[in-house]
């Protein structure tokens, strides 16, 4: 067994006593998205009986370190009542409220599958690292208060990792459906959005409010300008698009290991 | 000063040891429609350094003793950059989430305003008690995520609040838009819909998770199938209903005092 290398941490201690980040939160919305990066980071789950979050909560977590860095992968778990992903903003917002308070990362990465724009240059299998958030179907047409509904903001930036990684750049915009109706696009193209899913910008949301860091890795799954159905072309790639999602995602996570936020 | 009478406990401990609801958690979404009720209830702000809420979440809450109730208040809050009252569902989820896990309140009732639709008989002024919720825009079309995206549910049940105060009663449907999308019309009307409004179904989703049990007075500030603009009606109307808002609440309020919650 080899030492450590000088830039690369032994343990998560180590590497917050050297200043560099130790505590990274996962923050996926669907297991399928979830299980490769769970093998990859030899993560493990925490069992019900010693969970973090309150009882009936269905969030689950998987935890471990990785190459100087704890690791918590969370998302939003099964609908009690219904088994499928709870995918969307509501839920994403409470699990990463919920994380932020608990495990006080240093830094969110929230991965996950988005539709991309082929009018904006966007392809299926394509990752997006997003620039900026917004909400795409919160309309509220009283002044000021449609600023809130859209809440644009600018993600963490993140220029060593766009350069190092050479991972493709764009604006995400999230709205509670996987499909489109015309009130939702005529906002995704205010919003000038290259990648559209459908918890970002809430993630992004409290992120902001607790002051941590954020960063959204995307990858497509779905065309939506394209001839397609969503659902169905959504389907179709979701195996094989997360698996370019996860080898970004570890590119990513490789990349922070050893490093200062302000590196990034 | 008079003893208290044998069915109002003097204090919300003496409430609790007769089986009697103790502790009430009313989430309000604007601090227009809160602060009557603060008046009424004579209910008192926590100080921010104070805050049971962590630091940088922008919640509010007010506190006090009325009737043998122990009554806190909560609304999301200012947003931090653009000072306007956070509404919309992650909000009310997010504060949602945090009082029942730092309150543990034995009933929640959520209070607002609201739109109506004139074809099912709601008109301005008319205070409403939900009897179902669901949500008009997360359209999933995927067998399964379909039901989880519209996330239909019944509140709990309050026959006797119904009878004794004479309310009237019909099923609500939230979105995070003040407007109405065609596509958002067809939902609600699937969803059977008397009254619309922002947060609801996002506060029962959350009340459900941890068994808290909730009822949604609802009070119609604009007619969304009438012939004005909503943001317009609902500017105008927004001070006088909430006059009715807050007597309903009331009336609710005096009427859960001193019984058991499944008197209600």
């Amino acid at each position: 067994m080899a030492p450590p290398s000088s830039n690369q941490p032994a343990d998560a201690a180590e590497a917050a006593a050297a200043g560099a980040i130790s505590k990274v939160l996962v923050v996926i919305a669907m297991q399928t998205e979830a299980l490769p990066l769970v093998t990859k980071f030899q993560l493990v789950e925490a069992p019900a009986e010693e969970s973090i979050f309150p009882k009936g909560a269905p969030w689950t977590r998987f935890h471990g370190d990785y190459k100087g860095l704890h690791i918590d992968l969370v998302w939003p778990g099964k609908d009690p009542l219904l088994g499928v992903d709870s995918v969307g903003t509501v839920s994403a917002a409470l699990v990463t409220y919920a994380s932020i308070q608990l495990l006080k990362p240093d830094l969110i990465i929230n991965a996950g599958t988005a539709g991309g724009f082929k009018a904006r240059g966007a392809g299926i299998g394509d990752v997006y690292l997003a620039s900026d958030v917004a909400f795409h179907d919160r309309r509220i047409p009283i002044p000021v208060f449609d600023s809130y509904g859209i809440g644009a903001r600018k993600t963490f930036a993140t220029p060593n990792i766009v350069k190092g990684l050479n991972l493709k750049v764009g604006k995400l915009s999230t709205g509670d459906s996987l499909d489109m109706s015309p009130h939702d696009e005529s906002a995704i193209l205010t919003n000038d959005a290259t990648v559209k899913d459908m918890e970002g910008a809430a993630v992004a949301y409290v992120a902001e409010m607790f002051s941590t860091p954020a960063i959204f890795v995307k990858a497509v799954t779905d065309i939506v300008d394209g001839e397609k159905p969503t659902a169905e072309e959504f389907l179709q790639n979701l195996i094989s698009v997360t698996m370019a999602l996860d080898k970004a995602v570890t590119e990513v996570v490789d990349f922070i290991s050893g490093k200062c936020i302000c590196d990034l």
